[in-house]
């Protein structure tokens, strides 16, 4: 077990003595105490809570051993001093870990720095002054279940148990994170309605939209608190059945010769959006009382820590959603303009409506007007669309698993790539699947008909004939823009082929730019949330980071939260911190280079293939995957150029694009090429999707909701390779995504591209491959036709970007 | 889409009104409304929760279709009456069906017919008395997502609207089930110490067992409750890697030799339990006031539903477990007796303790007496035993899949056979895994040698050398008792082939002659609870029953929940009244009847294979069980007899157990057999463990926790046959499972055994499968060993119990 903490903020003696005051270890009482060991008495009864009683207190004191023979309790009663050995055996227990199981009692101190553990660097045995040192670190250190043990504590009742009016401070920061003092039991639900300055439904009116808040019953007294903002188009419901009978059929599509052009970016530029609108609503009244509430099903967990920590929080669909007007248009600037609008609401530039008719205006005077985003995918998407929108308030975002160009999400460099795991997905698909405003009955029969018209108009404008980037994409582009006036916490799993490390890769590069704290966390998953893992402290960075870009606290958060943080995919429950993503270091070799074995001794390759083994492998890709990666004797070595390298005689870690250069000649007119760059070698590898270790071990606050503990864990077998990157191009868009060149048949050409951005360290005795083929069946569409392509590995060269 | 509901009762208008009144439909205002479609709009409007403004109620109604063209809010203000049309379109919005996915506007009683709810058999159009029964009916029916439409409004806060002092009933009955109206934000946590009259760690002080209630806030303010109470001695946590070290290896066991013997079962009856006793603790004082609280990860969440539903709730994990005494002995009296100590606790005739040490009593003063329990595995088991002790105050159970005799759960026909998906474990395994006492770093030090004694006794004791019945196992038999106080509901999955169907059936068996109301649900899922389901309304009908058994209201819980419920295992969500679990009725069949086809023409099969053939299959059963259930040129033609009946002419249901009689030669003096009784026939079959529908759907209160909605789904693909029920018996013990005879190589014996009881619908056209053969890789011992068997189909019958 590893545990990594990134999150705490060295603190001076000084500002301890401050802060354990405030969430009340140190009262006038314990501050009379000179005994070191009196004082921690004190502290670990204090600890047990003081709403239970002594006895009980004592009693638990007994069952926690300070040495094999002796426990806290005896040990407090009968020892002159409190060695560190005795402290952090007793820590240990108190962070949850076990006795015989996880640790024995003999050497604590090796067992806390073997768990990752931090250890107060203080002369044994422990004076008072180091004594309370330590006590606060340790309340500050993560326990075995994924919380710091204030948090726990909290969760236990510790901050609950001191009463509605016990003057503790609201919000109350602990090493520079707010503190779960909040009274979730007593949370206000609200709905407003806020008029976006769009008409995506072409009705006359601006949309109205709707949008939930949830915050602590304490705003009611007068704290103004921040607000963390997630707009989530799932949020009203989804449209399964009738989306998933929209979607496309790839096996029924072909590669077909596209006319070239001489476009131009200026020719595939999006037009300004048409700023002709309906007149504005404008209220007949103000108040400061809502009419309608709500109660919700999914919440996203990090989001109710939030809750609990001094955060308001708030959710909104957006237009085209169950309540709201419009019309979804995956990821145009109608969809960030009804973002926005929520922001303006919270930030006090824009007012809402307490309900759809009345024209009763309400501000959202709660809210101190900092406004933060969170959220996965879409909802990362959007948060990405409101950063790059320079919406005033918004102060920061943090964005997982976010698309940063909706090209890349359903396109590559010319051809119709599907989100790995949703082939036949695409923008129509997914407007149908949010389009929740028909879930009320008037609203389906009402947009009925123009609501087809509008996927009919997505359908059409993203297609998917010829790949290309378009008007329709360059407006779904966020990376455009250069407005960006947020701080941004990127997050985003390198094993994610649903949105692909490429958006935070090129957002990242974009907002480097800029002067703006840029954060990046890395991690082995595919599309996850990572808010409840054990390995990594990430719940206590984000709180240190809303509190320094929401409460404005001078906590150190963008000194102490690594600019790159990365998950090793090697060993398991290991983060390191790196310089960059993306490295001007690279390994430059040709493709005919004896480092490289060529496993078929091919140089060619066929995209076809018998029809029944092509339809045994449409009907299971699994199948194909299998032969594709097998490197002897493979069904598929006529469709393949698979090259092996030399066994590494070090570790290589490739860090940033992996760029191809590749010498091509199709037979046909046309023709696509995917690479796969793979890890071969015998391993025990990270499950890209987390085990739940423990169900609902997290407390977010006092009997307020759980959260399972989670972790990236190896996979029960052994493995023989693992796909490290991969990239698809059109042979008509060798020079770039919109301009079209003719393929002459039997003309070489020289093809560059780069393949997805990673961070992956491959191993001293594994061997790196490259697989060179035509359509990708779990991701290009699948065809299969007969074409048939050459490549002159001599004139072919891979740049490898080494760390 | 279906679903089933079994638990409304009947009601007459008198009552109708009364109760539309306690629930405040029917007010002051409401009484003097006359004109049906004005009423009808004020059910509505208030539907919509009156703390909700009047413009959005308005809206929403415009949103809710009465037909095509006109929505209800248009409709009650236009039409002279209501329409049975208007109404049911509307109920179908009300319960969450959408139009243009789940129905038409064009036929709304159909849809409901089809779906399986409700229709109130009345005039069209409705008069202001049909309509107030058809708005109670409908209040009644069940929506979309698993829950009555008076729960789920309770759930969008529909009862919490009316405040504190709002005068409402608690509890509140409705239709005979207790509603939502207690204040789960406000429960209250306590823990106390019950102290069992056993000493099951000989320490010389009777056990003290730790007890977590959890009871409404409204018990403060002298409201008595009932109380469900759940022993789980998972509760405190488990040791599952010590377990799992521990787990047996059974591809090291060989079948060996058994001395006969001439046990008769007076040899075999356990000795009653040592009587003499420690001192009990007498209180020196009493108090109303705990010192000590919780907080918990897991519960159960019908548990959950019913705190919100007024029944207060208990949990207890028993001797052994963290902050308890005692040792953990897998299912022994002591087990039982810490279970009915609590009991005997919440029913008034025990005290508890505050503390561990300062004898400081304490009543349950907010129970009313009555005690019911709930729990599915080991938590029904402890709930069998407790029912079968007979103590006073428990009044019914709920056992979900619940042990009733350990012998036939880690045994069988005197041979060690596993638990489904639990191979090697047994009484010693699970006592260590519950051992959470030991979590506690003192009590792992003090009792970590007589633990080890502990465990090494179950060990012995379980005598995994024979397999036969003995006086430990007649200890952990509860079904030796005819002591059964308490109505119980059973519920266990037909699939479930960890606790198997039989502990049910036995169990049924005994109480069907005790005078006690008895129900049964049969569902086809696995080890599984059934509380959260769509397609039953199971946790309605617990709430029916409770509040009969525990609440003692004459609800008509008795006639109206039916006696025993079985769900299809060819349609989906399809759930059967039957008239009794067994039949009198049987097909018996000679195994050389030519109603048979011998698919390999064997009349002899070895129990041996080649050795890597037999390492490959204990590696990986799968690949074994592929091979026993092909019906034509398996790898194990040689060690199996294979018999395959004539296409089913019509469908034939199996209830009960099938029997089976062999006339088996042995060419070794040792022999072991397996038979499994196989459904062949290509079709779609249910998902033993269900799929989640709807994450977080369920509302199991106002703001309070929430369930996933569930359901078996079909399986994607297409399977080919499944198993429909199995047995194994020891040669040695043909006569019964302690009695041991000689078994002669080459002599013929006569040996007869039940297989697992089940319910099972064989459809015409499909295949009943007979496979015999010796070990079996997924619940035997996995043994090698060359063991030849003969088994003249001539003289072997089968008899299939026939509904």
């Amino acid at each position: 077990m590893k545990i990594n903490q990134f999150a705490y903020v060295p603190t001076s003696h000084e500002q301890i003595l401050k802060e354990l005051a405030d969430i009340r270890f140190i009262t006038p009482k314990t501050k009379k105490v000179s005994d070191p060991v009196m004082l921690y008495r004190q502290f670990l009864m204090k600890f047990l809570l003081e709403k239970q009683g002594h006895a009980t207190r004592e009693r638990i004191l007994s069952t926690i051993m300070a040495s094999p023979d002796q426990s806290v309790d005896e040990y407090t009663k009968t020892s002159a001093t409190v060695s560190k050995q005795a402290f952090y055996n007793v820590a240990l227990q108190l962070l949850q870990f076990e006795v015989g199981l996880d640790y024995d009692l003999s050497d604590p101190i090796k067992t806390m720095h073997d768990l990752g553990l931090p250890v107060a660097d203080v002369e044994d045995p422990l004076n008072r002054d180091t004594l309370i040192d330590a006590w606060y670190l340790l309340l500050n250190t993560r326990t075995k279940y994924g919380q710091t043990l204030i948090d726990y504590l909290a969760g236990q009742g510790y901050y609950a148990q001191f009463g509605r009016d016990s003057g503790l401070k609201k919000p109350l920061f602990f090493n520079g994170k707010s503190q779960a003092v909040f009274n979730t039991s007593k949370l206000i639900r609200e709905i407003v309605y806020v008029e976006a300055p769009i008409d995506s439904d072409h009705d006359g009116n601006r949309d109205l939209v709707k949008v939930e808040v949830i915050r602590p019953n304490e705003t009611n007294k007068g704290i103004k608190i921040p607000v963390v903002f997630t707009a989530s188009p799932y949020d009203q419901g989804t449209n399964d059945e009738t989306a998933d009978k929209l979607t496309h059929d790839v096996s029924k599509d072909q590669l077909t010769h596209k006319t070239p052009n001489d476009d131009t970016l200026a020719d595939v530029t999006a037009d300004e959006p048409n700023t002709s609108l309906p007149p504005e609503t404008v209220p007949v009244q103000m108040t400061d009382t809502v009419e309608e509430t709500f109660t919700k099903t999914w919440t996203y967990s990090l989001n109710d820590y939030l809750l609990a920590h001094g955060f308001a929080v708030v959710y909104s669909a957006g237009i085209g959603t169950k309540d709201s007007d419009g019309y979804r248009t995956t990821g145009s600037i109608d969809e960030t303009i009804s973002t926005t609008a929520v922001i303006e609401w919270l930030n006090h530039q824009r007012v809402a409506f307490t309900n759809r008719t009345d024209r009763v205006g309400i501000n959202a005077w709660w809210s101190t007007g900092n406004v933060g985003m969170t959220g996965r995918s879409y909802l990362g998407t959007l948060a990405n669309a409101a950063v790059l929108s320079g919406v005033a308030g918004l102060k920061t975002a943090v964005v997982e698993a976010g698309i940063s160009n909706w090209y890349d999400y359903y396109r590559e460099n010319g051809l119709v790539v599907a989100p790995g795991g949703f082939q036949g997905e695409d923008a129509d698909i997914l407007a149908e699947l949010t389009y929740s405003r028909k879930q009320r009955a008037n609203e389906y029969l009402k947009t009925k008909q123009s609501w087809q018209h509008q996927l009919a108009a997505i359908e059409k404008a993203e297609d998917r004939e010829t790949g290309n980037y378009n008007q329709f994409w360059d407006a779904r582009n966020y990376l455009t823009s250069d407005k960006a006036q947020a701080d941004v916490l990127l997050v985003h799993g390198l094993n994610d082929w649903n949105v692909k490390p490429s958006h935070a890769y090129h957002l990242r590069n974009l907002l480097k730019k800029d002067n703006l704290t840029l954060k990046t966390v890395l991690h082995q998953g595919q599309h996850e949330y990572l808010n409840n893992f054990r390995s990594v402290d990430f719940t206590d960075m984000v709180n240190l980071w809303l509190v320094n870009k929401l409460y404005e606290i001078d906590n150190n958060a963008d000194k102490v939260i690594p600019d790159v943080l990365v998950q090793d995919n090697v060993k398991e429950q290991t983060w390191h911190t790196v310089e960059d993503w993306g490295t001007d270091n690279s390994k430059q070799v040709s493709l005919a280079d004896d480092w490289f074995t060529n496993v078929n001794d091919n140089q060619e390759f066929s995209n076809h293939m018998a029809d029944d083994q092509f339809k045994s492998y449409v009907a299971d890709t699994a199948k194909w995957r299998a032969e594709l990666y097998k490197t002897s004797s493979s069904a598929v070595d006529k469709n393949t150029i698979k090259l092996l390298s030399q066994p590494l005689e070090e570790d290589m870690t490739i860090n940033g694009s992996v760029h191809l250069s590749l010498n091509v000649t199709s037979d046909q007119n046309i023709g696509m090429l995917s690479a796969k760059i793979v890890d071969f070698g015998e391993a025990h590898r990270l499950t890209p999707t987390p085990t739940v270790l423990e169900p609902l071990q997290i407390s977010l606050g006092y009997n307020w909701r759980k959260d399972n503990l989670r972790e990236f864990t190896y996979e029960k077998k052994l493995s023989q390779f693992k796909k490290i990157t991969d990239g698809h191009i059109n042979l008509q868009n060798r020079h770039n995504s919109y301009q079209v060149d003719e393929v002459e048949p039997g003309k070489a050409y020289q093809v560059e591209f780069d393949l997805e951005p990673e961070v992956f360290r491959v191993i001293k005795g594994h061997r790196i491959g490259i697989i060179l083929f035509s359509a990708d069946l779990d991701y290009t569409i699948r065809t299969n036709q007969e074409i048939n392509y050459q490549i002159d590995l001599a004139k072919s060269e891979i740049s490898l970007p080494i760390q």
